[in-house]
């Protein structure tokens, strides 16, 4: 038997057989049929966070993380110098590929099981005018952490600094009101909480911003600039779009609107995760996060201590019931991740959690007493 | 009706059936079961340029160029000099790329409608010690030259240069035997000879220059060296992969060994060549190029001279019957362009040459006269 693995990961996620279904067809990349996919789409997800005033949207090539680096490459003058507020592996990474490009970067380091706090980047400003631009992970999947993005923004706003989120996975799910909410550039992908595949990214810039970015880049492949002017011009992207991701991406954001946009995916997903929480309670896992800094994306249980314990066992018996989890990344602790979002529901979620007790059967680990 | 239309350009192509069909399962990219696609995949992509011994392949989220991009950061150092062999659009923004990372980069012109020249480039190699890598589209599809790989391989390896080799719109179509042929890098993407569907590039790299490339890349994303320690490691991709284009890559590498390789890929894409221009031909279409340059890859024709004639309008014409044709990419002479590749056959083309000829009659322009 070879019935498809739902992925409780933080992405690829499960897709639906809609979404697959149209990666069916080939289509020209210069095309106005595939020019009006483009546009729709990118019309779209502007509408996800209102940012239709204010923002632009352009998507890219690549997986999620060349976005981040595109958007920072982009945005952030080559003399800038950015903050990174670090809670987590995917900060670090943020910082790792703002260095490397050249511009200076500095980690603030917070604890991977708090959130980062709004009242100590104030003290960072004011401690260090030469600080030009602070990136923020909304969700920190390291951990799970949902980052108060509202009150950085709010900080950065107040001292006029450059903000850029890494809205990777929780874009769509958690909200982002780019009325309310100013931030210069926010970054997610297709393989996400908007449920299409793998393979593209999107940023959202600015308008404000975005005269006197041109030649920032020191890329061509990152540069969003040259990518948006070409992309307005033309219709086109600049080079070879990924044209079957960005169809299932469009087929995604359908269902999105037609399930009632981000509102019903968080409530669905909130779903998911209490559906989660509570089953994996009556075996006796504990969650990493104290659960009112917890984002319904991905949860971070602690491992068992039993010393039968292995990752590797428990991942292989849950997977060979047809359900893939995902490792831990946190440093200190021994721990285990499993994923709220894609195209399940708390049924999906049920089974899961059975499978872990069967897992765990497996391994010759008794479950934990009923938490309630 | 809304049947698939046939892509004659030079990518994103016309592709199986089955090779979308692979695209209808969702992988986890963490999963031993994806870890295996890219292993073999990766296995399959070295026996096509018999680079087993001498070579390592290092795939890439993104478009083509941003494997090229990827090559230059890697491969080049920081100090390098890069010479760009260029006889065509491509060429200049293999140039563009590189001089926006930094590299020091000369552009050495050639007609675009004449191969480089290995001869020239052996004066400009003596005359310039500094040059430390040389560019070459292998085939160049702004005009579809067949640029004469081993020759310049040759000067290259005498001299000691590296050499950074573009065989996006060539690589399973043309022979390339790196056993014979010395090159530091060569870049192919999915979405080309291969038939997969776009969205991921793949770099050959040569196994005697890997030591000493780690940090090289001012780029995160496009670190090769990274992208290859970290998969050699773990057996996965270091930022999320394309899954779904990957597998579909793999089963249309499965097809391409099964159809016989890279000399019956040639020799289909040859015949379909031969069928394009002699029907063309008897419309009365001369291709731009000499024949003894031209790539059947994809193959440029002058435009008709009858004042009546629109590219849009043609396009338009030919769209309608379902063929969908390519702009020309010269500065100088107004053409257009017919893709021979893909996974279509001499019976696509003879309907492709009916579909140009009731196009002409749309527009009220006579056909010429049989050619032979």
């Amino acid at each position: 038997m070879d019935r498809d693995k739902i992925l409780l990961t933080p992405g690829p996620l499960t897709t639906t057989l809609r979404t697959k279904l149209a990666m069916l067809r080939d289509w020209g990349s210069w095309d106005s049929d595939f020019n009006a996919v483009t546009a729709k789409l990118r019309a779209s997800l502007l509408k996800v966070v209102h940012g239709d005033e204010t923002h632009v949207v352009v998507p890219l090539q690549g997986s999620g993380t060349f976005s981040v680096e595109a958007a920072v490459a982009t945005v952030v003058p080559r003399d800038g110098h950015v903050l990174v507020l670090d809670n987590g592996a995917y900060c670090k990474r943020a910082a790792r590929l703002t260095s490397l490009m050249g511009r200076n970067c500095t980690l603030m380091p917070f604890d991977e099981a708090a959130q980062v706090s709004p009242a100590a980047l104030e003290d960072k400003l004011k401690a260090d005018a030469s600080i030009t631009h602070v990136v923020l992970i909304h969700c920190e999947t390291g951990a799970g952490v949902w980052n108060p993005l509202e009150a950085v923004a709010e900080v950065c706003a107040r001292y006029d600094k450059g903000l850029i989120v890494d809205a990777m996975s929780s874009f769509g799910a958690l909200p982002i009101d780019a009325r309310e909410v100013r931030f210069d550039a926010l970054i997610a992908a297709s393989g996400k909480c908007l449920e299409g595949v793998p393979g593209m990214g999107f940023v959202f810039l600015r308008k404000a911003i975005l005269d006197g970015r041109a030649g920032n880049s020191q890329s061509l492949a990152m540069d969003l600039h040259d990518q948006y002017t070409y992309m307005e011009k033309t219709g086109q992207w600049r080079f070879t779009p990924p044209t079957h991701v960005v169809v299932a991406l469009a087929e995604a954001v359908a269902q999105f609107e037609e399930e009632g946009g981000q509102p019903a995916r968080l409530a669905r997903y909130t779903s998911n995760y209490h559906t989660l929480i509570d089953g994996m309670a009556r075996l006796g896992f504990m969650p990493f996060l104290d659960p009112s800094i917890q984002a319904p994306i991905i949860v971070t249980f602690n491992a068992p201590g039993d010393a039968r314990y292995d990752f590797k066992t428990f991942y292989n018996a849950a997977r060979q019931r047809g359900f893939i989890l995902y490792p831990g990344k946190l440093t200190q602790v021994e721990t285990f991740r499993v994923g709220c979002i894609g195209a399940i529901g708390p049924n999906e979620m049920e089974q899961a959690v059975n499978a872990v007790a069967l897992a765990l059967e497996d391994m010759g680990i008794a479950s934990g007493e009923p938490a309630i």
